[in-house]
């Protein structure tokens, strides 16, 4: 990450160690950065890369990260958290780890705010084949007009649209503008399935988008900041309903599809991402998405429950 | 489950309590099924059953299953384990756990052999909605030939079939049936994308199996055996490449989109599967499956990663 020390993502995912041999369980410190900031607490994306920096970032790690799942247990309080990141068990190719944020409540007792399981492994070439094809003929990342309008629609959505257990809806409805500063860390091209510009409840037959997106400003591409990207879309159900029901991302898995070498070939230019919902059911819904390099490599799958309020 | 307590899925998540209070991290007894053996170590599906069933039976959870995810950190060894299920944050509709099964390894000590975290909450009625809907025009489950085919075909490539780290494949082959005791416990009837009966490795244009599934002898559907029969699909590069390649799932995350009520309903019926692959690159593919009721209620939706060997 030469040259990347002051892009935001990398301000974001430092960490500190706090105790831990080569081998065993380690502490680090890390902190929310408020230009990731979401209505309450972070962005999630952020979240699940300081995790896996954890991991990335332990002397005894084993190869390159292959399965990811992060549990959101409630909003992180802006400022200070730590992560323990416990590889329990060592392989010969793979590697499988227990990662835990917390942060100290209001007793004064430290409390788990995200859970997370990762699986990294030593890969060694084999056949390769993806099922699902890139879409074909799109237009440029450079010919599509940006997400001012997606921002801007978003940034007024997500003010409404709080997690679960997090507060009442009301109280956010007075904070004022910029609400959402995250949204301005990444470039966002919609092609197809935007965020609705009418919010008047009107049900779409598919909840599919696809979209270019990179971070902002560009950054070339690790297994961080994909993590991060993983959580970019909006959620399916307002795409869906056009209707501003408060949600909140209750856990999100992530299978990498690529080596560091992958990553570094799509450098720091636009990937294609496509998602699509599936069901909306008494309050958690889910949606599953893919990502691919500019080039047509099928870098991430990536899936996620979402609690929905109505 | 009245009068179910025979039924070997019941047997086989049969837990003693250890130690642990209401609210506490809770440790539990288990052991190993040998209706459920696979070739080496257990059926992958009924050690996430266990793991479930840890969660279930703890005297402090809220609500129901959301989200699962497993990680096979190794395969377990027939005979005893412990799970831990630990309540690592309750909020006021939505909990998370984090799992733990471990065995006495070879020098005596404790060692991880799988991880989970789940979230489970309690549910409000809202609005409801399927993106992917139940395929039509389907032959009922009583017309369609059993699986004795499958069961035979599997027998034999599951033989040559090791999950990674777990020994040499020359040494499984020299094993009798039958190899595979996990097949009988399931009625499975192929409507498309069967598994290969010539394993010359011709390539195949796609990677869909739909199928009427169900526990063999039958068994009214709950959280737990719905957790199983998530994992029963034969690893989709199997039928794409018709090709005896050794698989191991490493991580499988089930969503749950259905109340009890709603498995209480399904009852002892047959459930339709469907299944498709994503991407297979360097060492490990995933694949995603859905779950209906014959009724069409989408139950599950379900994602797994795969080792291949080559």
């Amino acid at each position: 990450m030469t040259g990347n020390c002051h892009h935001p993502l990398d301000e974001a995912v430092a960490l500190r160690v706090l105790t831990g041999a080569a081998q065993a369980a380690r502490r680090y410190a890390g902190q929310t950065h408020a230009g990731y900031a979401n209505m309450i607490g972070p962005y999630g994306g952020v979240t699940a890369a300081q995790a896996l920096a954890a991991v990335m970032a332990h002397p005894g790690r084993l190869g390159e990260p292959i399965a990811f799942t992060g549990n959101y247990a409630t909003a992180l309080a802006d400022g200070q958290f730590e992560i323990e990141a416990e590889p329990v068990r060592t392989n010969r190719s793979t590697q499988h780890w227990v990662v835990r944020i917390s942060q100290t409540g209001a007793d004064g007792a430290p409390a788990t705010v995200f859970t997370a399981t990762v699986v990294t492994a030593l890969r060694r070439s084999t056949w390769r084949a993806h099922d699902i094809p890139m879409p074909a003929d799109l237009p440029a990342p450079e010919s599509v007009p940006g997400n001012l309008h997606v921002r801007r629609t978003l940034d007024q959505a997500l003010s409404r649209g709080l997690p679960p257990d997090a507060g009442s809806n009301s109280a956010s409805e007075a904070l004022s503008a910029p609400r959402v500063p995250w949204l301005a860390r990444y470039d966002i091209r919609p092609i197809a399935g935007r965020i609705p510009s009418q919010w008047d409840g009107s049900e779409a037959d598919d909840s599919q988008t696809l979209q270019w997106m990179r971070d902002e400003p560009p950054r070339p591409l690790d297994f961080i900041s994909l993590t991060a990207l993983a959580d970019t879309f909006f959620p399916r159900v307002w795409l869906r309903r056009a209707r501003h029901t408060p949600i909140g991302t209750v856990s999100i898995t992530i299978y990498y599809h690529a080596q560091a070498g992958d990553l570094a070939a799509a450098g720091a230019d636009y990937l294609l991402g496509q998602a699509h919902g599936l069901s909306y059911f008494n309050g958690f819904f889910d949606q599953s998405a893919l990502l691919w390099s500019r080039a047509g490599n099928l870098l991430v799958t990536t899936h996620q429950i979402v609690y929905f309020k109505e």
